[in-house]
């Protein structure tokens, strides 16, 4: 440790675990993207809020720049740190607070995974309802700072619904407890709302209160196979009608093919360009038949061309695996991804934008699309071909991402649907926010850390600096 | 029309409506507060969001102060123009601007009265769900401005998470088109939820996209009597276990002594000093049995002296009106309000001790409790004696507010649950919302309104100015 401003911040707080390994700054360097070379000063890992403060005033004092960091499954770059920065993994802050039976809130540190966090929900027989497939490594700080979505978001919203308190320490080191797990609270300015989804620009999520509900009903799982891209939004308007939906996710036949070469089994013979997996409500018979009609009249309406529904549930974790181990199975061709939204009534016509933008424009790739058609939100992953240089693969790609971000605009949609902006979506921030809003989230950001030592880089393309630095 | 600053307002927009009759003056002055005098330089009735855009650039020009203004039913004089504003009022846009089956929104203007967003969602056989006794006066912009709550909470939560979209004109007159309708968006700071709840002081709510859901199942009412305060909360946790609640609110034996004197129809014989208003699913025999077996195990605990089921829709409107005629009944005395919110957890020993302290302090005058127990939200009236002056009143009521601040910051509560902060409850935010908060939120507040010409002297007590001036 021959830094003297790490000298300095060790001798300032000796507890504080300080790691400095080459090992570790790439392990705590970078997250789920693969496109940045870690390279940060230092990882921190503090173990409490007041350390946490303590190494914000320090990196104030030092002008380092800090990089919060969770599970780092993020596909942004968010929890990257590829320039000097000290990355602030709250790993160790990963305890459960409370639980109050008759709030039904849980109140963790931002480090518990989510999966933990879940399964503390299920002790007391309640649910903390937000859930994807990277459920066992990233964390509930991760979670708040990108307003994390997933696979029910279609019952239960997003992350955002389900923050009744947030305790953070700004880009100053204050400490602030928001809202503090009140339901009702018209005081002014809600920063809880404001802190989620800002990437840890604003401040580092250090503690939350979640709120929790009843677990829904039983339910049963169903796969679909669709023989076009207009039967997608026809069926979810037909089940959604008819139904109590938990999940309602498609993929294509592309998709499919990974994910059973990974490993997965098929469910559906023959072949079909879409596949929908949909899990609903099935308390009793009349749920069931409910949803037996719902499919007999999508096979006569000539929207669905076969299906299956889940029969144990060995059964439906299977059905759930064809859509869950897309990202696993696809990571080997280490893929470029978009995430994008709509609004649902726009998804019809932006598909078929979208097919025809892909078609032109990436003949000579593999796309696999998969997403929650019932929340306007596609995930469209280009695969790297076999041989193919990363950088003139990703700078191909970048430049089917501009026509992308204007067709997004076109339609009102946003860049980026669930995984926040990062570094990777950065110079499309423009397509889904004006720059009126943009110039707002700018001053927003030198009000909550004005040396601008909160993962600077990230969220917004940095002004150049006078010495021409970024 | 003698001021020149008007003058050249109406030069520069002739279609803009502007009203400077005395009784204008005092009509749209002032809000359901009686406290101030209002003194508004005029009233400007916009008709579009650019008329809204040019008022705002005109008083940006002119150092005039805006005072927005919606259906002014709020209770924090946050819409008071006493000082020479000008007031927006947004009542002319109120129309309905679209609604979308597939996305299920409604998307307003600002001024279209609560009741007739209900209405309209009605027609198309949805919901929207937010819901409160002044549904009639308000406005959607107000409902907004404020987060404002109401008797649905429980089942519901607050107006924030009914809205996909939000238009606002800032203090700058730049128009944001904030989230359009998205489901999933992560893409930069959520200035939506910002807005909401900001009292007017970050931008003036235009438009609206309004979410909304399925009608509830065929509902049930109950009225019951409860023996004393601590029966609320075990009520309250025996029937939120069993029922699926649509609303459970409390009031006092006082406050049903003036709604029954106000002309509603006493349900329930004896003197019993708590009551509850409650609605819950009933579509089928289980769940109204089920209903039937927590009153009966309710009253074998003894905390539930006396019931009484609405056998009709005509009765359940009787019993409601218990409830919902209490604002009504008591405005006659000039209440002085408070508006305060724990905890759920934390609402039997902040009864007690919020009991204690109105017992200590207010001996001599009549106090009428009601709220949204389920909510941890408690509305306490003051009752003004017959004869005494209003300002000796208001002075004796702001100095046992001063202990009410001191309880609720113990118990980590709020002073405005639903209301806003105002002009009323200025002096107590910091009750509820830390130094480092408040230092937060005026940063804010001077990125979007950098000249404080949207509703000054709102929320935060404004800095003495060179001049001595407020």
């Amino acid at each position: 440790m021959t830094d003297a401003r790490l000298a300095q911040l060790a001798a300032d707080l000796p507890a504080l675990r300080l790691l400095t390994d080459p090992s570790d700054l790439e392990h705590y360097g970078r997250d789920w993207t693969r496109r940045w070379t870690p390279a940060p000063l230092a990882i921190a890992l503090p173990a409490s809020v007041a350390e946490v403060q303590a190494v914000v005033r320090w990196a104030n004092g030092h002008g380092v720049a800090i990089v919060p960091s969770g599970g780092r499954t993020g596909l942004s770059g968010g929890a990257v740190a590829a320039h000097g920065e000290l990355v602030v993994s709250l790993e160790r802050m990963n305890q459960l607070l409370a639980f109050d039976a008759v709030d039904r809130t849980l109140t963790v540190q931002a480090g518990m995974p989510l999966q933990a966090v879940q399964d503390a929900a299920k002790t007391h027989g309640l649910i903390y309802p937000v859930d994807f497939a990277a459920r066992g490594s990233c964390s509930i700080g991760g979670n708040i700072a990108t307003n994390a979505g997933g696979i029910r978001v279609i019952r239960y919203g997003n992350t955002r619904e389900w923050i009744a308190g947030l305790t953070v320490v700004t880009g100053t080191g204050e400490v602030l407890e928001l809202n503090r797990g009140l339901i009702k609270n018209s005081s002014g300015y809600d920063l809880r709302q404001l802190m989620i989804a800002s990437e840890g620009t604003l401040g580092i999520v250090v503690e939350a209160t979640l709120k929790l509900t009843d677990p829904p009903p039983p339910s049963q799982v169903m796969l679909l196979a669709l023989p076009d891209m207009d039967a997608l939004m026809r069926v979810f308007a037909l089940f959604r009608a008819r139904l109590a939906l938990q999940a309602f996710e498609f993929f294509t036949d592309v998709a499919l093919r990974h994910v059973l070469a990974h490993g997965a089994q098929r469910a559906i013979d023959g072949e079909h360009p879409y596949y929908v997996v949909t899990e609903f409500d099935a308390a009793d018979e009349r749920a069931q038949d409910a949803a037996l009609a719902a499919f007999e009249e999508g096979v006569e309406q000539g929207w669905i061309s076969d299906g299956v529904i889940a029969q144990s549930d060995a059964q439906a974790t299977a059905l759930w695996r064809l859509r869950e181990g897309i990202t696993e199975a696809v990571a080997p061709r280490r893929p470029y991804k978009n995430d994008v939204s709509v609004r649902i009534s726009a998804v019809p016509d932006f598909l078929h934008a979208m097919q025809e933008l892909l078609t032109r424009e990436y003949p000579q790739f593999e796309v696999v699309w998969f997403g929650h058609i019932g929340d306007g939100n596609l995930h469209i992953n280009v695969l790297t071909p076999p041989g193919m240089d990363d950088a003139a693969f990703i700078a191909q790609c970048e430049h089917v991402t501009k026509h992308l971000a204007v067709t997004l605009r076109q339609f009102g949609g946003s860049i980026s649907a669930e995984h926040g902006i990062g570094l990777v979506k950065r110079a499309y921030l423009e397509s889904t926010r004006s720059a009126a809003e943009i110039a707002l989230m700018r001053g927003v950001r030198q009000v909550f850390d004005p040396n601008g030592i909160l993962n600077p880089g990230k969220l917004f393309i940095p002004p150049p600096s006078p010495d021409g630095r970024h």
